[in-house]
């Protein structure tokens, strides 16, 4: 077991493990970002309309269920488009965090583009009386520009980058950030999203319950914190939300895990050792972020 | 277990579950629809020509002696084409549903060239006898025009829209059209189908017969419809239809299915709640359609 | 069980079904005939190399311990190139076929580069005295112009069509040819090929090793003839061919089967019934083959 | 069981087969290499840096605990950027090799730049201190003008090629260089790698462990030698150390492995049976290389 004291000391109630399941409810803004076209595809759009309009209703049934808080990153425009979902996540005690505006991966765009995605999107969960204080970047990709901005914005913590399977502080802009990182193994989509033109793996979903109870037991055996990253889209099919539940019972009967936002996480975490952390790589000659054990 | 009241009330003799066997047998239609090139590739012709020509003969087989109505979607080209095929299942008293004149994706053509693959596949259809009352986009693409058609052309419901996992209604023009979702993850194509350069994912039969009744699962329990999708040319194969059979054996096992075509599912439908169903979503701003409970 | 006696009657020795293992031996000529800057790769070459140089001596060990004749489809290319391959295959006793020269699809040539295709293959292997019988198109794709040509050179079987999972006359001409259908689902290069670049599935061996027992059984339930197809470079590598004998292993437990050549085969098909088959499918309007029951 | 006599006798310790674990140690080189639109990509960057900045450590941690030496070929750019890793692989007294300096596939460059490759390759890896025996192309893909320079520069053995599972001497230029063969089934990067738009297969763990144990078998059985081609980034995640593990016990289990390094097996390796070994393959008329049974 390896020490994450210098992050983390010991979880709450003697848990083994911190968990967080954690949701994007990407609604239509996804494919609306990609170009006009996508708005004569209603079939790809109704699939994604499945997230916020049936999936949702779904996982939030199962949580409540088995009283386990969720964080729910949610785009701007599924914000403006799908109010009833919000209005949901949040009547349940749920966290939300920032997800952009129309979903628009930040590596695609200029640095006043990634401004407006993130002050839209915070505009819109303002609407909704949401101020968040996490961030995941569209698509799982996070950009120099977007990365020295999230501070300034008040966020405290991010969960785009991957460098490192547990918590680690990150610089943004000269101000430290949380990284809750997650990590395509451990998200829903790779595994059983499916479009047109695009495919996909269409996985066996009993595989699916092994890798992420053994990923389960791996975070066990460190006691470090895990994200699990799905999407309603996907996770809320039904034959998906009845593995989710056999992952979730799999974790309980093996251990003692701490089911818990990102928000909740993050509140536990120890400040950074350096006054701020260092810069994120960028390219060649770039200095490592600090990184705990 | 959800109320589908709004829509549907009890299903016939007490069961469970509805569950709608179709199939799109889409023959030469579709690759012909893609460029004069394909009229080169006579092995990726009689790979679809194997649908009509030897696997629709063992789906027949095994609904006659499981004593199962099917629901065939047929593109006009096979019919006119393959004409014994559309014989043989109007002689079983299967259901046949219209799937395009040359299986053009619907997304990809202006509204009069949408219009003409309508008329054609009618018109072939209408060349044996048959009236359709359900229609499914081929390549599952339904273009806002299309949708907007197919009430005025006397079409009572769809399945080419993936909005909820049970049947809604949805606007099509003014008049309210009752849709019968499918899903990828319920269609053997992608698990099964395998061209050259196109490639495919040769699935593992195993997982996919866990799949399909871990989703009929889910259904038995929230007590809906599901549609399950399936090509000649890929169910139609030894050890696939092999897996099918199983498949329906095993939900008899596990419960009280009614098999049904989706023309008797349809037929049991309460009317919309509201006159009309509003428009289907077409971008940003777009309002959601009215999803039943 | 449906009836075949329209192509064949009776297996030998009351075998329940006959079970082809065929072999393309591709070689290197596969990635040479995609362009000369495979000429740099020699990483891919030597896995091409890997078939005649390793696999094709653990086949044909096994093919003889287990005294089971196989058909190996030999482009010219590799004739010229592993001579001693070829001289190995046919010193054990096994049939060599006809697999195009350089391994060009035939669906990107003229027609004269594909009688060129042709007739070089026949010089390539006329070299080492071989005429061969039986032909197998490239990359599995027949152009209309290479299927017309074929019985005019003296060929009396095709493996290059899908359009039935059972044997069946094919119009080359105005010549008959027997058709001894593959598929890719019994195909080893989609499972199990993986290339830079183009990628793969490297499938579950396991998985692949159920689906072809499971249409071994369909077939024996049929009665038909089966044809599993395969590349040295692929089945031959150590974990596969372990597979491969426990596949056969299978099937000898699980049944009467016949294992034969594909001439073996041919020679006891029953002529056509008409006395030319009719065209091959080319497009729309065309009349369909006769497919036997 | 074949003889590999020719390039081995016994293996130490009466050890019925050699197995070399080895490891690409990439970090960020594989994808700075791709172009600098890499270096917006901080998450793709930050999945990268996992691997010498976690998934590195574990597996040290594995060997060490297992008293298993492993040979890690490192990018001069990692050496240059990650020289903790570097340090930590060499203190623990594992072997290093050559891998590039950015990482540039070979067949993608120019004579001149291939060398510059190696040249600041070697000058990396020489200000630690090592002086590489071997080297593996990144990639996986070598070309002519690479392999004619590396007994040049002073390498003695090359894991690039796959023309045979066993080692085999290949000539480069006119000297004699012996060939380590690993292979894409025994690569963890395409079971395992995901990346956006490229994807990734995402593999059932479960089953490539059977497959790598199915290997192993028929490895013992050959009494030869294997190597697994690892990176940190895959392996190193925590559900899939946990398979390395079981593999590795499963192998002590199964028979009688020697665990070595590259150099450790290269030191054992007879001298080929001619002065030099012929020219590598490079296209049509090539001569075979010297393949040792």
């Amino acid at each position: 077991m390896e020490d994450t004291a210098a992050v983390f000391g010991a979880w709450p109630g003697d848990a083994e493990v911190a968990v967080a399941l954690t949701f994007d409810v990407d609604g239509e803004a996804a494919w609306l970002a990609e170009g006009p076209e996508y708005g004569q595809r209603l079939t790809l759009l109704s699939q994604a309309r499945f997230g916020p309009g049936r999936g949702l209703g779904r996982i939030l049934d199962l949580l409540a269920e088995l009283d386990i808080p969720g964080t729910f990153y949610v785009p701007g425009h599924t914000a403006d488009h799908h109010p009833e979902a919000v209005a949901a996540i949040v009547a349940a005690g749920h966290e939300v965090g920032h997800h952009g505006y129309l979903h628009r991966g930040t590596d695609g765009l200029d640095a006043g583009s990634q401004r407006a995605e993130l002050e839209e999107g915070l505009a819109a969960l303002g609407r909704h009386g949401i101020r968040p204080a996490g961030y995941r970047s569209p698509g799982w990709e996070l950009s120099p520009d977007t990365l020295a901005m999230l501070a300034g914005l008040g966020f405290s913590y991010d969960s785009s980058l991957m460098a490192d399977d547990r918590p680690y502080w990150q610089a943004s802009g000269t101000a430290p950030l949380l990284e809750l990182p997650g990590h395509w193994s451990l998200c829903d989509w790779p595994y059983f999203g499916w479009t047109p033109y695009h495919g996909g793996l269409l996985a066996d979903s009993a595989a699916v319950e092994r890798i992420w109870l053994e990923e389960y037991e791996s975070a066990r055996q460190d006691h470090r914190a895990i994200t699990y990253t799905m999407h309603p889209e996907a996770i809320g099919r039904g034959y998906l939300l009845r593995m989710l539940r056999r992952v979730i019972t799999g974790m309980l009967s093996r251990g003692r895990p701490w089911f818990a936002t990102h928000a909740q996480i993050a509140a536990l975490a120890n400040p950074p050792a350096t006054p701020t952390a260092r810069p994120a790589a960028t390219g060649a000659g770039r200095s490592r972020t600090e990184e705990p054990r």
